[in-house]
This record gives C-alpha cells, structure tokens and sequence, in this order.
C-alpha cells in the first residue's frame, strides 16, 4: 500500500521570465500535484499577479527571506539570483533546481536530463541544476547512441532562437522586425546587434585563451559532466538567428566503432524524448515552428558524413522548444522524480 | 603602346531576377565598359524597361536568335533557361557567364573563383560557369590557407538567406513574415514551409543514396573542381534561415600538418577578397546585415578546433553576400578577366 506523501509547496523564483511562464503552463499539463504556489521576483514586479489553476496569485520579492515551508524551490531568474538566494532556499529545507549556469559544475551539483542520467538526482544535496538549453538539445539524442557506441568526437554549429535570452529579446526580435518593415530605425536594447532578419554570434563574452564563447564552453564542460567521460572531444559554434523559441542545430558525431544511418535511425526510434523526422521525399525535416510547444527532441537528416571515409561518423538536424525541453520541462520532469516525493 | 579592344555588347538572361539587377548594379560600381545592354527575360517581362545609365532599356524575350552581336552573356535565369539559351549565345559568338548548376561540373567548362583559378578562364570553349554560392563563399578563404596546408576535410553547417532562392523568396520571407506580425494566416507559395521567424533544411531535392541535398552535393563536387582535388573529405549541412540577402557558414577545416590561428589569421589578412572581423572583447563578428552590399567574405571566429587534439583544425565563421559575391560580382570578375577584352 502506498504511503501518503503529502503534495509539495513549490516556488518558482523568476516566475515573470520566459521559463517562468513555462514553469507554470508545464506542471498544469502535466498534472505536478502542487499544495501551495509561491510566485516570486524581483522587487519590481512584487504586487503584481500570476494565474495558477484558477487562482490570482501575488508575486512576492525574491528575498532570502521567503523559502519558509517551500519544499521545491524551480529557479530561472539568472545566476547572480540563483547565487544569491538559492543557499537560503535549501537552508530553509527547499530542494532547489535551478535552470541558471551557476552551480552546474559545482561537485556536489548533480547536473541532470532525466533521459540520461536520472538516477543522480537521489545524491542531490538541495540543488539539483538544469544544463545549458543548448547541451539539452544535443545531448537528448547523443546519449542513447553513445551508450551504444561511444562517440568520441562532436562537431556542432547551432541555430539559437531569441528565448534563449528572455522574454525581453523574444520582444526585441518582434519589435525590431517590425520596425525593419515599417522601415523604422531600431535601436537593440537587449541583444548587442541588430536581430530583425540577421544572425550573430552568440553574445556571451568570448575566452581570450581559446576563442570560444561561455555558451559553448557550458556545452563542452556540460557535456562531459552529463555523459561522466572526461574524453568526449566538441567543437562547437553557436549562433543567435531571428527565431522566437526553439534551438535547432547542425550536429556531426564520429563513433568509436563504424555505425550507419540505420543504426542511429533504430536507436533514436526507442530513445525517449526523441521524436524522428526525417522525410527525404517530402523534404521536411526539424523545423522550430515545428519543435515550438512539443516537448521531444526533433531529429532528422540522419545521414553518413560524407567526410569521414571510414564511416564512423554521422550527421543530423535537430531542434527542439528552448523553453521547454531546454528548461522548464526538463525542470519538472526533475521534480517528479524527487525522492522526496516518491514514498519509499 | 595599348591596342584599342572594343567595349562589349553585354546581354544579361533573367535582368529581372534578384542577380540580373546586380549584374547592373555591380558593372556600374565598377566601371565596367559597355557598348550596348540586351536585356533579356522570359515573355512574361518583355516590353517591360530596366533603367542602364540614364538609359531605358526594353526587355526583349530570351530566345535562341536573341544573341545576334552579343559579346559578352551574363546568364543568370535558372539551369533550364541556361541549358536551353546558352549553346545558341555560344554559336552568335558571346561568351556565356552562367550563374545556374546547368554546365559546372562540365569538363569543358571553367568553373571560376577569380580569387582562386581566374587562369581557367583562358580555357573556355564559349561557356564559363560561376559556381554555387555557398561554395563561392567557403572556398574564397579555404583556398590560401588550402595553398599554404593542405585542408584534408571540411565539415560545414550554412545559414542561407532567402535570396538563394530569388527575389520571389525575398518577398515571401517579407510578406510572411508581415502577416506573422499582424497574426495573419500566410500560405507558403515560393518555399515549401513557413519562413517567418522560422529556419528549414534547404529546399533542394535529397539524394537517397546518401541522404544529402543537392546544394550540399553542389558544394561537395564543386570544390573539388575549384580547388582541383579529388581528395578532399567535405560534410555539410546547408539550412535557409530567415535572413534576406547573405548567407553565413561555420566552418571547420583539418590541415594535413598542424596550423595555428595566428597563421589563420596571416594568412586570411593578406588573402584578395576576404575581410576579418573578429573582435572578441567586443563580441563583434561577421554578420550578414554587414555583408549585405560588401564585395568581400567576412571571416571571423577564427580559433582552434577544440575537437581536434593534434592542433591541425581550426573553426571560423563566415558571411557573404549571395547576391554579389555569390553570384554577380563574381559573374562581373570572370567578365573582367575574359581574354577577348585584354589585348594581346
């Protein structure tokens, strides 16, 4: 006979953001029994509402003050936030997950996709993270090809949508194309160039010692973290394109041993959190106003590189919702999976 | 002392398409010499005009017998109206410049990066051929550091804008994307899927023996070609990105000895048609709103390829504009060169 577990009290700090929203529109459609919402952010928005399951709930100031009888504290609010108070959260008994880069490759974090390695959330010491949007869209359909037949080298060039940045440069990009067509001038706020119908590199500061943006050094570190093999060797390069919400990404693996299109197709048909589309006739693919408010990870072009003659590498196309595999989802999904929550 | 080489009479096949109003444009900036224009256009846009130098001109139907007195023809107007139209421009005596696939990988026929073999030129038997865009824009960088250190292999993920596809996909990237902004419903019509704030594979047929678009087929085959190497190993991706007139690549390229960025770099600074813009304190990098009306390719995020241990890879970034160095500029060159204007 199952013991009663009571429902969590969860908060969810950032609850004006992007995946704040989500955090919400996740845990209704999937039915995450909650006791009591707590809605939290920064002092400018304290006193306005949210909507949860028919009730208007106060948003209250994100203090270190306000975890008392929280049990699930979801965090998406920017690091310094997720620095500054997620401490207080697990010291007033919340577990925390945190979507924010801020204690992903801390030791004693368990880095988690619930597809791939799941069962580290039981060593969670009150925080559990949420990797990069971008290493989640990869690393979803690499795992169950690399426990098949190790990859040992990946190539990847992504196409980054606004979210990714937040609501403020969903907006950017809407408010800038529209004044490119009104032929306006646009002066960019939020992202540091022009969005409407352009790309640029990914705007997080560049390491001078190896010329790589902090977005893809968290999926390199990220990466190896998640797949525990220190040995994985990536290039990446990651672009912002004038997407609104979902990351897509043109990704070259090379395998241990040979592998054909086949073997990946047949694997990624049981993989979870993978759907396969892949209609060379039909010449339809990964798009993201496909991937948009789906919650798998969409996978085609499945096809031999053409540059690694001994044929132990592939290619494919993926995309998938940043906003929702790529955070809040994948949060949630961390959330039902909390020992707290499943009776012994 | 100079002998004196008449200015040529100059058709240009497709005037009204995205390229034939940059072939005006680029031999205008340029000072290209001209006796007489031909403008030439499917019967849908004869009797219509095109403004050349203060001159209207009236478009007349591209037919066989159009070609009487041309000298030079500038074919820009799809591979059928290239195959069709080209052996007749051939045997009136014109030079045809092909912008279309339609007689590239032809033995006969020079395909020319002026940057990179403009000696072919001086082997043509009527017919010279422009090579695909993307290619144009890969190869102008690859090829002095490929003369310097033999690139073995390539991997290339694109981010191509609407004008690849013509002015009819400019206009449906604007219009659809219009509509988006307005919550209006847009039927596709130039472009199998939705534009607007959305990227998809690039809408070429796919090969089933290998999974690969034609586009990719074009770069893989075409390089080879140009750079006159069977050996070279390419993998690529090519995707269409909401983005109006230049197409950006990531590119990564392994040496058959070890090369350095700082090499890279030398060698790119001093490289004919290539700008670097990599600056990244100030996050500043090849974009295509900056490539869009530039002669040169962009290169930037130019740094070792972390996936390549033994230091013989680097990874970069690029951007050109289709239009112009994709297509009419490059055109313009190859007319510059063609022995038939250099005296003897």
């Amino acid at each position: 006979m199952e013991s009663k577990v009571p429902d969590p009290v969860v908060a969810i700090a950032g609850v004006t953001g992007a995946v704040g929203a989500e955090f919400i529109t996740t845990m209704n459609r999937r039915g995450f029994r909650v006791r009591r919402l707590k809605a939290l952010a920064s002092r400018r928005s304290a006193g306005r509402t949210v909507d949860f399951r028919g009730q208007s709930i106060t948003i209250e100031e994100l203090t270190e003050d306000c975890f008392d009888g929280v049990d699930i504290a979801l965090f998406s609010a920017g690091s310094a936030a997720s620095r500054a108070f997620a401490p207080a959260a697990v010291k007033a008994g919340a577990v925390v997950i945190d979507n924010s880069s801020a204690f992903r490759m801390d030791g004693n974090v368990p880095l988690v996709i619930p597809e791939i390695n799941g069962r580290r959330i039981a060593e969670h010491k009150g925080i559990i993270a949420v990797p990069n949007c971008s290493a989640i869209t990869a690393l979803v359909p690499l795992w169950p090809i690399h426990r098949n037949n190790r990859i040992k080298r990946m190539i990847i060039a992504t196409y980054q949508a606004a979210s990714g940045a937040g609501a403020a440069a969903m907006q950017e990009l809407v408010e800038s194309t529209r004044a490119n067509l009104e032929g306006r001038r646009f002066q960019p706020k939020v992202l540091p160039h022009p969005y409407a119908f352009n790309l640029f590199s990914h705007n997080t500061a560049i390491d001078p010692a190896t010329g790589y943006n902090e977005e893809e050094t968290k999926v390199i570190k990220e990466t190896r973290k998640i797949f525990e093999d220190e040995r994985i060797a990536i290039g990446i390069t990651c672009v912002r394109v004038p997407v609104l919400r979902a990351h897509s990404q043109a990704i070259t693996f090379e395998c241990e041993r040979p592998i054909t299109e086949d073997e990946v197709r047949e694997i990624l048909s049981a993989a979870p959190g993978v759907r396969i589309v892949d209609h060379r006739i039909q010449n339809y693919f990964p798009m993201p106003v496909d991937a948009s408010g789906q919650d798998e990870v969409l996978v085609g072009r499945i096809r031999r590189d053409l540059s690694d003659p001994r044929g132990h590498s592939i290619s494919m196309f993926v995309a998938a919702d940043q906003l929702l595999k790529g955070a809040a989802l994948n949060a949630v999904q961390i959330a039902e999976l909390l020992p707290e929550r499943v009776p012994a």
